[in-house]
């Protein structure tokens, strides 16, 4: 997967960068740069890592953004704040579209600010798009390493790498089971006095309905026809 | 915005609790269950939350699964493994999008389980649906607030852009019925002697992942438990 790089500007608390690493990595991201950082390398950092402990000791660390970005063709600010100069917004989604179709992903850059007061004005003045995530208007303000997964997420998707969940095989019962089962339930609840032949009602259908819905594979079609055989063996 | 509760079971570490709580207002989600955490009240959780503290504040804890999601009709667990027994796996989307046609959001309960090792084989039998994030390979287990978060930008983004097909209003039997169904299945099937109490093996598992996937409506559960009583009326 092509991929852009993340960049955190100035992160306060090394647990932040640990989970960012942890984010992208479970995204397939694995190119961090770090700004500035007030408190780095740190255990912390390490231990909310986790198993990505390998991407943040590749981290690049530089003393100003402009080093960081200095390679890139494309930078995208993080921003939660509405701006009162007029740049386009992108939401996450639009943002990862935006990624997937540069030529040349590894070229671009992606930024988070400081945890309390986000990217400067000079910052955002470097970027050539926001994006911003979708939140509730009460509590705006995402923990960093939280809007960067939510980033990656959609970088995911949008990459097009996602695997299909894995389906398992499933050998579904065919209608002719389903429906020599029914008639078997059918002549088990006449024997049980459960189903009045003489005043059926719905019940047949509403079953039927019912066991439909689950698709029954044909291991489950033969438990249930079990359990009608040993209910329809006991002697009145 | 009608929402899901979010459920957190046997959670380690309380920073992650907090922090699930800041991924979720951030969102709009308010509802925060825990079952048995390991630690909490805890500094660290409330640290972590950070302006998220009334919520966290507000989540009710509980000793059992059971009476967390017992007044729930539709029960989702989040799950990175891949199982043996054949159950629907549902992406964020696809999961935001099923949580937002429900009639009653409130009676829905989206599961998170423990960091090392996730939800148990009980607890997810329980569920209806699971949901997976789609991940990388190399790396795939996510922080659960990640999790947490992911799954909540899904649902806000769901509540927002989907369009409600309409549902017809279904009365769905609660979490408590169903066990209540279970466990008469269970004593059922033991007086036909089809269920070996001394050897269970996977039958009632099995007969739960059937019926869980039906989801039955309060007048279809009243008809099973007819059936099971006129089974178990018969003399021998």
């Amino acid at each position: 997967m092509k991929q852009p790089r993340i960049v955190l500007i100035n992160t306060s608390h090394p647990g932040n960068i640990g989970a960012t690493a942890r984010a992208m990595k479970n995204m397939g991201l694995d190119t961090l740069c770090l700004v500035e950082p007030k408190q780095y390398p740190s255990a912390e950092a390490t231990a909310r890592a986790s198993g990505a402990d390998d991407l943040l000791a590749r981290a690049a660390c530089f003393s100003t953004l402009e080093e960081a970005v200095a390679d890139c063709e494309l930078v995208i600010g993080a921003s939660a704040r509405s701006r009162t100069l007029p740049v386009p917004l992108l939401d996450p989604r639009a943002c990862a579209a935006l990624v997937h179709r540069q030529t040349d992903v590894e070229r671009v850059a992606i930024l988070f600010g400081r945890e309390r007061t986000g990217l400067t004005n000079e910052e955002l003045d470097r970027c050539h798009q926001l994006v911003q995530i979708p939140t509730s208007a009460d509590y705006p303000s995402l923990n960093i390493a939280a809007a960067v997964q939510v980033i990656a997420y959609e970088l995911r998707l949008a990459a097009g790498v996602v695997e299909k969940p894995h389906e398992p095989e499933v050998d579904y019962a065919s209608m002719e089971q389903m429906e020599q089962f029914y008639t078997h339930l059918e002549q088990t609840l006449v024997e049980l006095e459960f189903l009045d032949p003489a005043n059926p009602r719905q019940l047949m259908r509403r079953l039927r309905r019912l066991f439909n819905r689950a698709r029954p594979d044909q291991n489950e079609i033969n438990i249930l026809r079990g359990i009608l055989t040993a209910a329809g063996r006991k002697p009145r």
